[in-house]
Order: structure tokens, then sequence, then C-alpha cells
């Protein structure tokens, strides 16, 4: 029997361990010897750091404490394979393929979004050109929820949960004092909706809701923004919008990029895309006589281990245990899909997808689940996004505090 | 039987509808036939806005959501009453006193800060130069925990909770990739560090914590921060901080200040102080090779009713209710406090002060539980701290979010 070897890479969430934890003990019950962790993902691979993950999980609290652990239990990395066909790297793939083998690694999963799926792609297409037998399955994990050919993505229920949760809490917050007000809250999201448009989630017979969502499908411009503002502080006086932090101008700039001051970075170089709530306020109290707030949820909602979506929680491990059962039984170069079957009662399944048809796509918001005025989302976005923020997976409170595991 | 009044003043906070709801079931239980709520506060009754609480709380349910609502249920204010010993204030005066009695109110209770203390100590002072038998007593509500004699305040054990929660999840996010990286939490305190001290509860044997906490109470310099920085991150990649917004240059003026971007202010014009974190990160990665990332907490800390402290949602109940006892007993001029009778096993109970001794007062952290080096919290500042944060108060969830009870 052949062991197996995880990793974790990408961005982290609220429940990537839980996926961990779901390939971790599929792989135990269908009777591989050791089940490798690789630490920082490939790129620790690259350098021999992997692990015997039976060191850390001794028991089944392990696993508990592992599912409501946010983060990477494994770290992570944002690390992008070489082209396989080109002769430059074929170093770095044999060194790839000669040390699976030499941990005697049949079976090879990678949690993780976008670029992880690449990785998988590549390792497949290069493991089959070789005649290599091992598996490799890409477990699906994106808060930003842009992964192709599945419903949604592990991590976007619980993010959409703590979204639509604080978001609840910051109305309620904000129309205290019954003065004029305009609350901005800046939600992740590049490229692609579906953060920001769970803001909308928190409407509801107990709760006002958000008054605009902005998102990065619809083109944004500063007049069109402010003239949607005056009009809604003429009929209320606390507004609270929800704004992308990927909303770009017309002429492809994002509108964070309007700020002078000096821009952060994420831990890749890749310039964060930070400040746009604090842009907009700044512009609307120029414009208009209110006082504002600008509000960034920052990596809270991708980390809040706290407050967690049951389902989500639930389906990370699903999605795991799936790729298990997906390569012992011989698949590869595959990618495990989520696929829904009703809304109400909400239930889904999961499907293997060609990892090919999933790399380096991207999905957006469909148009047509916008309000007209762009200002709203439509009972379409509702139906989808509701199902996944169902349930609770409540923290193994310690002495007041969620107890987590680490490395 | 004479009926009851009941304001909420000052900043909300996650547990000050629990003191609502401890005044109101207390008022009722004692024989009052009315209890009324102000709107908005002291600024709401000048205007007549009362409403009579009953149409509001129906049944033991509304109540428990009652507990469960963050934010100031019958809206708040910041209003200082003027000066009852100045004759052009006698119109005011007579007004609140004539409408209190054609109100039928012997009994006064306001939900607040040091703003609100300031309220009651003028009315009651006011009320027994004019030999009126109306009682007013002060329910304590502050997350800053700044008020004298008392041990400390409700709402500052949930917030303190929700802040060492997050920061456990941020410093879990911030380790994940393995590279350099300065994260720099910004949490609120103007002039007392509370707050910002709770970082330090992030620690234990499932966490490193946080590598620094820089309060109000100690003069800060930009210059002092960068070498403190560049020690930690000489032994460690990942170096999380937690910084007050309050902390101040040796020349007084507010480290947020030297932002040269505009800066935003709160419903009533006090200038924010946000802008901390941002302005150090900038800071930071100008004079050091490392990636940096600035995170607020902002209003989260004070309105995150996901997740309260039981110890502090029942003491805020607790805080009213003795209220209600004292005011009834004959008491005015009044404030509830709260008074540790031991650590381990936790206990307290409440006893009255005076509220003149309270009003337009400050407490600070005293300087012995700070380390030498001021970067960290002592044992002392833990031991105190801790029981403030321990266990749940589930919130009422329906159909994955938190049930809010709203007017």
């Amino acid at each position: 029997m052949k062991n197996a070897i995880v990793g974790q890479s990408g961005g982290p969430t609220s429940v990537i361990n839980s996926s961990l934890a779901g390939v971790y003990e599929s792989a135990l019950e269908r009777g591989a010897p050791i089940v490798y962790g690789m630490l920082n993902g490939i790129k620790g691979f690259l350098e021999k750091r992997v692990v015997d993950l039976s060191l850390y999980f001794k028991n089944s609290l392990d696993i508990e404490s592992l599912k409501r652990t946010p983060s990477s239990f494994l770290g992570s990395c944002r690390y992008k394979l070489p082209d396989p066909d080109d002769i430059n790297n074929k170093n770095l793939y044999d060194f790839i393929f000669d040390y699976l083998n030499e941990l005697n690694v049949g079976y090879f999963f990678y949690i993780g979004g976008n670029d992880s799926m690449d990785s998988i792609a590549k390792l497949s297409n290069y493991g089959k050109k070789i005649n290599s037998d091992i598996k490799f399955i890409g477990v699906p994990k994106t808060i930003d929820n842009d992964l192709v050919k599945t419903d949604h993505t592990p991590g976007y229920g619980s993010a959409a949960k703590y979204i639509a949760v604080t978001m609840k809490e910051i109305i309620r917050d904000a129309t205290v004092y019954g003065t004029k007000y305009v609350t901005i809250v800046e939600i992740m999201g590049r490229n692609a909706g579906w953060l920001t448009a769970a803001a909308s989630l928190a409407k509801g017979v107990d709760n006002e809701g958000v008054d605009m969502i902005c998102l990065p499908e619809i083109p944004f411009t500063c007049e069109g923004f402010i003239e949607k503002v005056k009009k809604l502080q003429a009929k209320k006086n606390s507004i609270v919008i929800a704004v992308s932090e990927g909303v770009k101008l017309p002429d492809g700039r994002y509108v964070c990029e309007l700020n002078d001051d000096g821009h952060e970075e994420d831990a890749f170089g890749h310039k964060a895309l930070t400040g746009t709530a604090r842009y907009l306020a700044n512009l609307v109290r120029k414009n208009i006589d209110t006082k504002t707030r600008s509000i960034e949820l920052s990596i809270l909602q991708r980390c809040a281990g706290h407050l967690t979506s049951r389902v989500d929680i639930t389906e990370a491990y699903q999605v795991g245990g799936a790729a298990v059962k997906a390569a012992f039984e011989g698949n590869t170069g595959k990618f495990v899909a989520i696929k829904r079957i009703s809304n109400a009662p909400y239930q889904a399944t999961t499907t293997l997808v060609d990892i090919n048809e999933v790399a380096n796509y991207e999905k957006k918001i469909p148009l047509e689940w916008i309000t007209e005025d762009h200002m709203q989302m439509k009972h379409e976005f509702i139906e989808y996004a509701l199902p996944l923020i169902q349930a609770e997976l409540t923290p193994i409170f310690v002495a007041g505090r969620p107890w987590h595991i680490k490395l």
C-alpha cells in the first residue's frame, strides 16, 4: 500500500483545515500507512519539508480541534509550478517525482484555489507523460468562491456568514445616534464580488440590511456613487454601504489606487487593494454634509474561526474525503467539485471534474443576479448563498477562548 | 407606586441591552406600573421621545433576544447636561422634572459611561436642591473600562474577549506563509489602554501571543518603535503588534495625526483616532525590509454581539437589577459599582458609590502592570482580565444569523 501526501496552498480560510482532516482520516481509513503533510505547500515540499501527520493528530479531539482551527495548519505558499513542457524545468519535475517515490507516495492532494489547481494540472499532466502511477487530486478551497465547474467553494460559506453577521451588527451600531452617518465597509474580492454580495444576507425582519452594494462586476464611477449616497440619505440618516476592494473605474484603475499614500503589499509583494472604503468615505465627506466611517473587514473575514458555517465546514471535510476516494479508485488530474441537488431543503454532493477545466478560470457573479440599479442583490443570489451559511460549529472554548491546534 | 424610566447613552456595547433588561425586569418585579424608555437618551427625553417598554418586551424570549442584541436598543446620544447651578439653565431642569412628574416617574436610570454619570450627578444634585423625591441611579457601561471606583465596567469583558479571540485568529493567519511580515492591529482606547492590553490574552500553549503591545499610558516614539520591531524580527519572521489608537508622541500629538490625509469624525464631530496602525505600517515598510499589514478592529470590538463574555453579559444584567434595588430602597445620586471578591474562583458583587466620586474621572492601567520594556502585560493584568472574558452566551441563531430585537 502506498502513502499519501497533502498540502495547503494560497490564502488561508476558516475551514481549510477541515479539508485537511477529511483527507487525513479518509486516507488512513483506506489503508495508507503514512499520511504526509507538506509544510508551506509545494514550496516546502521542494525543500523536503514534510511531516508525518500522525505525530500531530493523535486522537479524535485533535481532529475536532483541527476542524475548528482557522488558517492553514501546514502553512501555505503562493507558488506556481513552472511549465512542465519546458525542458529547462525537467530537473524540478524529476526532483518532485523522485522525492514522491522515495516517500513511497501514491496519492497527492493539494487543497487550494486557482493557482493550486494549476499545480495539480501540471503535476498530473507530467505524471501521465512519464507513466507515473501517482494520483494527483485537487481539493477546492477559497473564500472568493471564484472557481468554475463547482457550485461553490469550501471557505466561501463561512466567510459569507461572517460578513452577513458582522454587517447586521455594524448596521445596529451605526443607527444608534439617529444622526446623519455614512458607513462604508470594505470587503475582499479582487475580481469577483461573491463576498461583498454576502452583505445582502444581513437583511431580514430584524435588520434593515445594507443600503448599497458595490461589486467589481459593475464599473464604478465616483460621481455616480456620490449621487446614489445623496439620494439614499435624503430618505434616512444612517446609510451603510458594502463595497468590494476590487471596484474599478471605467478606465480600469482600482478605486483604492486613487489614495495617494503608500500601498501595503501582501506577503508576496502583490499590491494590497486596501483603502477603497477610506477613499470613498473621504469623498463622501467632501461632497455631502454628513459624518462618515470606513471599516475594512480585512483578514477577519477569512480567519474568524469563531464564527463558521457548519454547512461549509462539513462540506470542506467532505471534499477532502471525496478526493481520497477518487485517488484510491484510480483517478488522477481531477478536481472535486460540489454539485447542488436542491435549495430547499439544501442538498449537495461531490463530483469529479477534469483539472484542466478548472485551473486558471475565474467565476464571477451572474449580472442577472444584480438589481437594475446595481445597488442590491436579487433573490436568485439570496437563494444561492443562504443555504451555505446555515448552522454553526461552535469552537471548543477553553478558558474563554477558542482552542486551536498548531504545528 | 411610581413609574420608572431608563435611558442608554454614549458609545454602544455588546451588553448594554443586558443592563436594560436588568432594569426593566427588576423594576416590573418591584411593582413599577410602567417602565419607560427614553429614545436617544436624555437628548430624546428633552424632546419627549419616550416609549412604554412593555410594548416591545412581551415575553421572556424578547428579553433573551434583547440581552443578545448588540448596540443600544433605545438609541443613544452624547449629550452633557449643562450646569444646574447656572440660573440660565433653570428652564431646562424645570422641564425635566416637570416632565418626569407628568409621567409619574419616581425612578430614573441612566446606563452609560463618564458623561452619563455626569448627567446623573447633575440631575440628582438638582433634585435634592428642589426637594424632588425622584431617585437617580447610574448604571455603568463602557468597553473602555475607564470608570473609577468600580473593579471594571460591563462591556469591557466582551470587548476584551473579542480582542483576545480575534488576535489569536490574526496570529494564526499571519504566520501561514513563514515569510517576513509585520501585522499591526489598532485597538480602541483614547487615553486608557485596557482594550489594547486585552490583546495579551491571546497568548497560551496553543498561541504564540502578540509580540508587542503599545498603550496610551506609555509615551510613544517612532524611532523606539522601529528599533523594537527590528529586534523582534531578527528572532522570528511574523511579528504581530497590538497598538492603541490613543498612542501619543512625547509632544502630546496622537500618532494618527501624523497621517496627512483627511480625518474621519465620529457621529459628534470628534476627530476619530483612526489610522494609527496604517501610519505605523507605512513607517515600518520605509525602515525595514518586510511586508506589512495594518488592521483596525474598528467598531466590531464594541458591537460583535456574536461573541460575548457570559460573565460580562450576566454582570451587565446584575448592575441593572442592583440599580433598581438601590432606587426602590430610597437611594439617589449613586452609581452601581462592581466589587471583586476573589479571582480564583472569580466572585464579584455590586456596591453603591456616590456619583460625584465617579463622574468625570478616568481610570488608567497601573504602570506596574506593564513590563519594564513596555512591550507586554505582567501577570497582574492577566489575572485581572482573564476572569472577565470567561464563558459564552451563544446568540439565538435563526437561519444562520444571530437574531436581534429592534425598535
